[in-house]
């Protein structure tokens, strides 16, 4: 039997080169969107809203009491919302049985544009839910892109790093022809015993720790600590 | 003294992020354009002609007697145009004062599109003529744009890996603030001893091999042997 095919596309810039018809895409945000999500869901959030604009995240924040809005700029909580995008602003305690609408720019783009190309379904994914992602993607046997939200279309790191990481632990189930894959691939194994260290070189770092985001960052990259499936459906991330 | 910026920008879809003002472009297409190109000049060529379209290779070739029309598909000369693509097709006995009109494609697009963005100037790399290119970057000191031909917008490993090669020579003379920099010094630094076997892995490798061109692209990637540097003006490369 042919297994599916899987790709790695680096930016949203790009992601319309690849064909999504019946396809798995699984958004990467690894600093911080998709890290946010996962930990939020794991922690018992009944949905996280994932919106591109904060008068959107906003308005929907309004629409039902108790929704809790979310969003940074510059490493400070977005005026008129009431959190930031850290993960460790949503443990149990405080996030369980809560709707999250967060704000996020480079994930939200790739994600309205996956659907907007018909893919099958959508699903994020960051270190800390890893083996989540890997699970349902070889569960499904359907083809898979993971799709880099990469910072304004640039290509990043800590997103190629994730996507490698999924190659590297569930590439005997699909059919791989993408150097892309095979450089995340590569780049997973060089660092990933000093990836700690290594996302220090990174040119989100340098954004990020700027704000005294260090360890959130290092949070972002740690394996398997919320491992949840976030699942797209109607708008809204629910636990798979 | 501030050092100039170096960027690798890895597909000619996302050049629009970069403000290539007073940049220094350099066109990667190792599989095979760029390869041809420093070969031909390297061998006496007194120009290459680049263009993007069959048809106008055969306008240009048509114009002056002794033009060399040159372009490929599937591993064929082009009907209508007298060579190929290979680098092996142009020794000094054969190309020495001629003028080559060659059809490319991917390396062709990037190179119009850097001088429609006002960069401050094209020069063409590979591996053949590594040196010279490094040469040229660090004597001009100015920024620079390590750009990836792709494969029809599609990253690819071995122009990132010429670009790794270049940032791995003369990064002490820039600053680099671009994960795609970084990534590409790790994957040439990984793959510096063993690539002629780490090509074989490479989308572009199957594609080409099943043409039988694995000698021309054993040679793509050999350093420094064709020494030249291919500048770009008015329309035309010459040995800089």
């Amino acid at each position: 039997m042919n297994k599916p095919n899987l790709y790695t596309c680096l930016s949203p810039a790009l992601i319309h080169l690849y064909d999504l018809t019946d396809t798995i895409v699984v958004i990467i945000d690894v600093f911080r969107a998709t890290s946010t999500i996962a930990t939020a869901l794991f922690n018992g959030a009944e949905k996280v809203i994932p919106v591109a604009a904060v008068d959107e995240c906003k308005r929907i924040g309004s629409l039902v009491d108790g929704y809790i809005t979310a969003g940074e700029r510059d490493g400070k909580v977005i005026e008129g919302l009431m959190y930031g995008n850290s993960p460790a602003e949503y443990p149990r305690e405080f996030i369980e049985g809560k709707t999250l609408v967060l704000t996020t720019t480079n994930g939200t783009k790739l994600l309205h544009m996956a659907i907007a190309n018909g893919c099958d379904h959508v699903i994020t994914g960051s270190f800390p839910n890893l083996g989540a992602v890997c699970d349902h993607l070889v569960k499904q046997n359907k083809k898979v892109v993971l799709g880099c939200s990469a910072w304004k279309d640039r290509f990043n790191l800590e997103d190629t790093l994730f996507a490698g990481a999924v190659v590297s632990r569930i590439k005997e189930h699909f059919t791989i022809h993408c150097d892309a894959s095979l450089m995340a691939e590569n780049m997973y194994d060089l660092h990933k015993n000093d990836i700690h260290d290594f996302i220090q070189k990174t040119t989100h770092w340098h954004r990020l720790a700027a704000y005294g985001l260090e360890k959130d960052l290092h949070y972002c990259v740690t394996e398997d600590v919320a491992n949840v499936l976030p699942l797209y459906k109607n708008g809204e991330l629910i636990a798979g």
